[in-house]
């Protein structure tokens, strides 16, 4: 098989493409912006949605499904809301088609009243439920969650990372005081770590966005951040405090355990298949995808090798007893029998696919009682006996979710670095990477440094141990240092 | 706690609502048509689909996404299926608003060139992907299963039965032979039907529809049909044999195994939150909700019984090995210790709610070893020791949902019957039911009957053993007796 996957080196974008497009992931729609996922895309998003649900769930939160559209007049309520998702919006107008020459055209005579948006996020939608759900301290918190498709009319889109339509899942709750809902929001903040570091084997670095690159609508919005392999941060979840703001603008409030009715404090915390974008940037390399073990729908794959029908029958019964082995250990594992394709194609087709295990299997195999192991992520093969393959295989995918992760850390603190001139600054950010300096905390420095270099202030470390200093473009003072870095 | 749901004989429309408000599963939303699935709806729901998404994968089929938006100019490329869809489209004009006294309004600038329909069923946009998926006979048969939500603009809803919006899976297939697409259609049927009597406790028959109350695009559409308690019939699943249709549609050809290019055949099926309403409305009674066990989100409520905080601590010592014991059989246990609410309160929610089975545990019960078990399907209460509890009530929840199947098989058989004459058939349809009757096979008798009786024909019965016999309007010859009912 010709190399079908541009090197990284030579065009990154392409490559990034290209990953996703051998290992069958996702692909354009005819929908500007749109795209299909793909089976095995789909069942990666299966494996995340899973382990985040659990974790939602252990956390005491319910799902629940609210409605698609919102009425145009709900997104106004909120000003900073409004304004923040107004240039962004897929407008219903019309509810009938009617036949037309060549074709169908819309029915002028089905002009709704009111306007319908499809729900970029569904704050607004929502707590106009929580006002009939709420009337005294006893019925908060309320704590749910949806997973759901919403639609930000982007103009840029790129498979996974920005796309018109995603799917998603939002969490929404109300609390009766702040501490409470602060908590709130920095407990998901760590459940969004869990899952990245965990699950993805993706390091992040946790902090608050500025007020600039806020969630529109909330009061804090904290965030994770990874460093892709280009040396570009993308923003991986976010978890916002939005104070009272939507109480406010919904009127939801409750009746306290004094008898006195107080604005619910509220947040609301999401996290999207621009994951899958991230975790393909974080570990695939020039021959294809590379998956994490936790989440790879498919966890070894077994390829058998042979000339002909006697020696395929005796190779796949050799094999048989090896995937069951496996499958009994709890080992996601596919038998890969397929005659018309050639092993060497089926290799190549499992390395762009980023199965983290290969085991083949071939008539001398069969002799020796033995089998080759190849791992995907160090492409390292071994021979190996097939007596006490399962645990052997079990402990291999451990060590391979825990090296993947190590890897990336490691690449992510060689890619961190501190500066304290715009001068050095400007020189450092040209080679990627994440960048803490000092910031005098004014948005018009924020906006120079990105007019001038491209970066945005990632985020703002918590509890940073960074000593005060001094603005590295303005001179005037800092608390601590601030994460720079050009993102996705 | 005063009586809040009407009984079913006083007024079942509002009994049907009340269930559904009391049991907290869904209410209507500020946007006409759509609702808001609450927790307890949406656990339901994520019952149904973990049992129904099991079945599909061991029938061989994948999970895939599709955009929710599909260009106009896509659904009118299958005659028949945009004649069905074009009256009921949410259709996209424009993709921003802007600022405007009192609030926003649709910025004119941002027409959309080609309109955008919020997919009402996704035929169109799938078979425009599997174009560029699909060569050789070897890229076939595709099996993919889709969970979406999907918007058809519909005048006169009701919560779950007929919403705007709604949540439900759509697969569709692609296959190489006319017989082998025929078959998958089957197949699928006899999923449905499986799910709805096994798991759902929901009898159904089969059979295929008249060309009348076809699918729009369907050469043949196969369906389970459910008998409500108030007589009616609910179409609750779908399956259809879309022969060549779309594959013309869409120009999607494959090279046959002698290098021959011919167009796939195609299936598609699917089910929908419609299903909850035939859920509620096949065992509920005038108490609230009631659940098969094997889809209710709680199984086991256990509710303590005190006066003061040393019996609370008391009695809930001793629920709490009784929960553990229940939880380590893997069945789903909720032990309800607010203390806020009074036990007869409790009762009354966990009636409401549909729970099948709840403990009731009180000093008395410490003393003798006891607890009190009652049956939310026959409200019949005992009390027995608790020693063994955890098999008992595992055997208990098995018996609860065979019996909950056979009280509503044996209500459908009490209310089909067989007529010969129409003047019979008039009769017998205002007391509701299935009614199997001879028809001359035209839309002119189909329609004239629909008009006369408000029934209409559900199904036409596959491997009928109806002998051949005379219309029962027109007199001319009939080859079977096919369905009858009024339905929802």
């Amino acid at each position: 098989m010709a190399k079908r996957i541009t090197n990284r080196s030579e065009d990154y974008s392409q490559w990034y493409l290209d990953v996703i497009k051998e290992a069958q992931l996702a692909e354009h729609s005819p929908v500007r912006g749109c795209m299909v996922i793909r089976p095995t895309g789909y069942a990666l998003w299966e494996n995340m949605k899973g382990a985040l649900d659990q974790m939602f769930k252990e956390t005491g939160h319910e799902n629940a499904y609210f409605p698609l559209f919102i009425p145009k007049s709900f997104l106004s309520k909120e000003a900073q809301h409004v304004e923040g998702f107004a240039k962004e919006c897929a407008v219903i107008t019309h509810s009938r088609l009617q036949s037309a020459e060549g074709g169908v055209e819309v029915d002028p005579e089905s002009r709704l009243d009111e306007e319908l948006i499809v729900r970029p996020t569904s704050e607004t939608i929502i707590w106009d439920s929580y006002r009939n759900w709420i009337q005294s301290y006893r019925d908060l918190p309320i704590l749910i969650n949806q997973w759901a498709n919403v639609v930000r009319w982007e103009m840029r889109t790129r498979l996974f990372l920005r796309t018109m339509e995603f799917l998603w899942q939002e969490g929404h709750t109300a609390h009766a005081t702040e501490k409470e809902a602060v908590e709130e929001a920095e407990q998901m903040l760590e459940v969004y770590r869990t899952f990245a570091e965990e699950y993805m084997a993706m390091p992040v670095v946790t902090g608050l966005k500025t007020e600039s690159e806020r969630f529109a609508g909330a009061v804090d919005t904290y965030c994770i951040e990874a460093l892709m392999q280009d040396g570009k941060a993308l923003q991986a979840g976010t978890s916002h405090f939005l104070g009272q703001n939507f109480a406010k603008a919904f009127d939801v409030k409750f009746q306290d355990r004094n008898g006195e009715h107080r604005y619910v404090w509220a947040t609301s915390w999401g996290v999207s298949t621009r994951l899958i974008g991230g975790l393909i940037m974080t570990h695939s390399d020039d021959n294809g995808l590379v998956l994490p073990p936790k989440l790879a729908p498919v966890q070894v794959v077994i390829v058998p090798i042979y000339r002909d029908d006697e020696q395929r029958e005796t190779v796949l019964e050799y094999a048989r007893p090896i995937q069951e082995s496996l499958k009994e250990k709890g080992i996601t594992v596919k038998l890969d029998n397929r005659d018309n394709y050639k092993p060497g194609w089926k290799f190549a087709e499992h390395e762009a696919k980023g199965i983290p295990v290969r085991i083949a299997v071939g008539p001398r195999d069969v002799e020796n009682g033995n089998l080759e192991l190849a791992r995907r992520d160090t492409l390292e093969k071994s021979i190996i006996p097939a007596a006490g393959i399962s645990e052997h295989v079990s402990e291999l995918l451990e060590t391979i979710q825990a090296e993947l992760y190590g890897a990336a850390k490691k690449r992510m603190d060689e890619n961190t670095r501190e500066v304290d001139s715009y001068e050095e600054f400007k020189k450092e950010i040209e080679n990627g990477g994440f960048i803490y300096a000092h910031w005098d905390g004014s948005a018009e420095t924020e906006l120079r440094i990105k007019e001038e270099t491209k970066a945005t202030i990632r985020l703002i470390p918590l509890n940073s141990d960074s000593a005060e200093g001094a603005c590295m473009v303005t001179g005037k003072p800092s608390k601590q240092k601030v994460l720079f870095a050009r993102s996705y």
